[in-house]
C-alpha cells in the first residue's frame, strides 16, 4: 500500500518538498496531499513590491507553478483548505475546506511549511481600510486597488527593512510622496548603523522622507473611517495609504499546539535533515523554522524564499529515499531601492558581539568598474574580521549597479571560513567594465587584514 | 648608507612594487629608481579597447599614476630609458636613455616587471601601415589615428581571445564592418568549445562576421602600401584596418640573457614571495612571470593587470621588510563584447585532462534575475567537477548583464576547494532584481553534483 505525504502550506518550502518527493517516488508508492489555506501555490512573495511598483505584472507572473500544474504532476493540492490541528501521536491532521467541512487525514510523512505571519503591533487603527500588508498575493492586489481609488497622494511605509525600502520604491514609482517611518536609528537594521546611514541618505536623495527612531503609536482615521495619518511619539505623518513592512515571525501556532519544539524566535527546531527535532516523520522548512547561522553558531529566523526552496528540496529528497542536509546559512541578503543596492552577509557588529566574537572592521569606498569606465558607480564596503585569527565575520555593501551581488564573494568566503588575509589574493574577475583592478571587496579585505595586524601588534605591545 | 631598489618596467607590477616599498621605507633608507622604456607609468592596458571604442577618454584617463606623481612620492622614474642588460653577479643593470647614453646602475634589490610582448606571426605584410597592436597607449593612439584617416569601412580583427572580442566591439562602435579571424574552432578558446559557440553566436548577432578555424597567412597590401585585405588558407577578407589580438608572451629576453630561470611558457620562475628562483635579491611580477594555478597544480602564463598589481604589492612588502606571498591563481577572467558577458574560472575540459584530472560536467540555462523581473537576461552556466570527489574544477558563464561577475562565486569556491555538492546550499544573495530564487550558479552546481553521483553509481555498477 502506498504511503501518504501530507504537506501543510503550498508555497516554496511545501511544494518544493512535494515536487522533489514526487520526482523520486511515483504515485503508486507515495500519495501526496498538500493543504493550502490561500488561493495560490508556489508564488513569489518577494516579487510583490515589484508587482505593486509596476516593474512586473501580477499576480500570475509571480506564480512559479499553479495548483493545477502541481496536480498534473500527481500532487493533490487542496486550496482554500486550512489545517486546524496536527495530531502527531495518531499521525493525522484535521483540515477544514472552503465550505467549512472538517476531516482528518492521516499521514506517513508530514511537512510543515506554514510560513510566517506579518508582525502587526496592537495599535489603534492598524486594521483600518487603507492599511496594507505585503505578505500574500491578495495583499498585493489590495494595495493596487487602494492606489487605484484615486486621491492617493501620500504614502507612509512603516518599517525600514527590506520590505519597507522595497515598498518605498514601489510607492515612489506611483508618484506618491513617501515617508518611511522606522523605529531604528537608521533604516536597514540588518546593516550596521554606519552603513544604514548610507541607505537613509540614498532614500532621502530619492525623495523619501525618512523618520528614524520613530515607533508608530497610532494610525489616525478620517471621518470616512479610512487612513488619514500615522503618528509617532514625536510627529504625525499625513497618509492616504499605509504600508506595513514590520517583518514577520514564524507561523507556528499549529505546530506549537501539537507540542512540537520551537526556539527563541518561535520557529520550529529541526535537525540537519530538516526533520522536526524529536519526531520521526515530521519535517519542516521555510519561513516557519529557525536556521543555523554558520558564523555565529546560533539559531536565527531568516524568512527568505531561497532558503525555503532549499529546505523543500532537502525534505523531498529525504522523504523520497535520498539523503540531504541543510548546512545552515551565513545570513546573506540583497535588496535595492531604485538604483541603490544594499547587501549584507555574515554578522554585523552587534551580532558579532552577541555571539561572543571580537572583531576589527574596515570601511572603504571604491567603484563598481574601473574609475575611467562609464557608469563606474561609487560603492561602500564594510568588512568585519575576527580579532587574532582574521577570519571573515561579515561583509556589507551599499552602492549602485554592480554592488549587491558582490556580497556573494563574502558568502562563499564565510562558508569556507577564509581569513581576510587570504581573501586579499582572491582571483576575482577583473576587466574595466566589471571592476577596478582591485575589486572593492579585495580592497576592504586588505584594509581589514591590516586592521587585524595592527590590533595584534597593539595586543603584544608592552 | 641607503640601499637602492631598481625597478625595470614602469607599469602595474613595477610601480606597485616601488610604491609599496616606498610606503614601508623612506628615502633615507631606500633609494628607488624605476626604468621605463615607454612614455608612461602605471597605465591600464586593459582599458585600451574601451578608449579606442570611445566608451572612455584617453590616454590620460588610463594612467593611474603619472611619472611625476611617482616622483613626488620619492621614486626616481626614468622614462624613455631601456635596460639593455642585467648583471646579477655584480648586482647592476645597464640602461640606455632617450639620448642613447648608456650607464650601469647598481642595485641592492631588483624588480623585473618587463611585462609581455604581443605575439606577431611572421607573415607577409604584418608590419604594414594599417595593422595595429593593442598593447601600449601608443598603440591605442595609433589605432585611433588610423580610424580618423577617413575611408575606413572594414576592420579585420585577428584573434578571438579577450583582446580580439573587445576590439571587435570597439570597431563596431565606430560603425565598421567587422570580421573576426580566429584560428580556433570557436572564439574565446579560454572557454570550452560549447561555450565558445555561444560567444560566436552572440558576436554574429551583433553583426560581427566570425571566420573560425582560420589562421591568417598574409596581410595583403594595396598600391599605396597600406592594408587592403587579410587572407587565410580559405578566404580573403577585405580590410581597411587590421587589429592584432593574438595574445602575448612573457617579455623575458633581458632576464633570460642574464641567466635567470624561465619556464615552459617563457615566463620567469619565482618562489612564493615573488623572488626569482635561485636569486637572493631579484624579484619579478606581472606579465613576465609564470604563476601557479591552484586547480591544475601547474604553472601558467596569465597576463592580467589584477595579478600584476598583487605581485607588485607583495614584492614591495617583502623588500619593505614585511612578509607577503602570492598563493597562486585559479584562472579567473571576465570580458564583454557589447552587452554579451563572458566569464571563466578554474579549468576548462582540455586543461583538466592535461592536468590528469577526470571530471563530469553540467550545462544549464537560467536568468540573471527572477524570470518575471524586467530585463531578466538568459545566461548559460557550465560547471566541471572532479569525478568521485565532486570538487569544483571550473565554471564558465556566457550571458548578458549580471552574468560575468557571478564567476567570482566559483573563484572563491575553487580557492577554498569546495565540492559542487557543498556549493548547492551556498547562501548567495537573493532578491528578484538580482537572481532567480536558485542562483544560476547554484543550479549548475546542483546539476553537476547529480552528475557526480550518477558517475559514481555507474562506476559501482556490476
Amino acid at each position: 500500500m502506498a504511503e501518504r505525504l501530507v504537506v501543510i502550506g503550498g508555497d516554496a518550502a511545501g511544494m518544493s518538498a512535494a515536487s522533489q518527493a514526487r520526482r523520486r517516488r511515483n504515485a503508486d508508492d507515495l500519495e501526496i496531499v498538500a493543504f493550502e489555506r490561500g488561493r495560490h501555490t508556489s508564488y513569489s512573495a518577494c516579487g510583490i513590491p515589484y508587482w505593486v511598483g509596476g516593474a512586473t505584472s501580477g499576480p500570475d507572473a509571480l506564480i512559479a507553478r499553479t495548483a493545477d500544474e502541481h496536480r498534473a504532476r500527481g500532487i493533490d493540492v487542496r486550496l482554500g483548505t486550512e489545517v486546524t490541528a496536527v495530531d502527531p501521536a495518531a499521525g493525522r491532521v484535521l483540515a477544514r475546506d472552503a465550505e467549512g467541512h472538517e476531516a482528518w487525514t492521516s499521514y506517513d510523512h508530514l511537512v510543515l511549511a506554514t510560513g510566517a505571519v506579518p508582525v502587526r503591533p496592537p495599535i489603534p487603527g492598524i486594521g483600518a481600510p487603507g492599511v496594507y500588508g505585503v505578505q500574500t498575493l491578495d495583499d498585493g492586489e489590495a494595495v493596487l486597488r487602494g492606489l487605484d481609488r484615486g486621491g492617493v497622494r501620500r504614502a507612509v511605509v512603516v518599517g525600514g527593512g527590506y520590505i519597507g525600502v522595497e515598498m518605498a520604491e514601489a510607492m515612489l514609482l506611483h508618484g506618491l510622496d513617501v515617508t518611511l517611518v522606522d523605529r531604528d536609528d537608521e533604516p536597514m537594521s540588518t546593516l550596521d548603523p554606519d552603513m544604514g546611514r548610507l541607505v537613509r541618505k540614498a532614500l532621502e536623495g530619492l525623495g523619501v522622507k525618512v523618520a528614524s527612531g520613530a515607533a508608530v503609536r497610532e494610525v489616525l482615521l478620517g471621518g470616512d473611517g479610512r487612513v488619514r495619518a500615522v503618528s509617532t511619539d514625536d510627529a504625525t505623518y499625513p497618509a492616504d495609504l499605509v504600508v506595513l513592512g514590520l517583518g514577520v515571525r514564524p507561523g507556528t501556532e499549529l505546530a506549537a499546539a501539537a507540542g512540537l519544539p520551537t526556539g527563541a524566535y518561535g520557529g520550529l527546531l529541526t535537525d540537519r535533515s530538516m526533520r522536526v527535532r524529536g519526531t520521526e516523520r515530521i519535517w519542516a522548512g521555510g519561513d516557519c523554522v529557525e536556521v543555523w547561522n554558520l558564523v555565529s553558531g546560533t539559531l536565527q529566523h531568516i524568512p527568505l524564499g531561497t532558503h525555503a526552496n532549499k529546505h523543500g528540496r532537502i525534505i523531498g529528497t529525504n522523504i523520497g529515499g535520498g539523503y540531504a542536509t541543510f548546512p545552515g546559512v551565513v545570513g546573506t541578503a540583497v535588496s535595492k531601492v531604485c538604483d541603490v543596492e544594499i547587501a549584507r552577509t555574515g554578522l554585523k557588529e552587534s551580532q558579532a558581539r552577541a555571539a561572543g566574537l571580537q572583531y576589527v572592521s574596515a570601511v572603504i569606498e571604491s567603484t563598481s568598474r574601473a574609475g575611467y569606465y562609464p557608469d563606474a558607480a561609487a560603492m561602500t564596503v564594510k568588512v568585519l574580521a575576527e580579532r587574532g585569527t582574521g577570519r571573515l565575520l561579515g561583509l556589507q555593501i551599499v552602492g549602485r549597479e554592480g554592488a549587491a551581488k558582490r556580497v556573494d564573494i563574502g558568502a562563499v568566503a564565510l562558508t569556507a571560513g577564509l581569513t581576510v588575509d587570504r581573501m586579499v589574493d582572491l582571483d576575482l574577475g577583473y576587466a574595466p567594465p566589471f571592476s577596478p583592478v582591485w575589486d572593492p571587496v579585495l580592497i576592504a579585505a586588505r584594509k581589514a587584514a591590516e586592521a587585524v595586524a595592527k590590533d595584534l601588534a597593539r595586543e603584544q605591545a608592552p
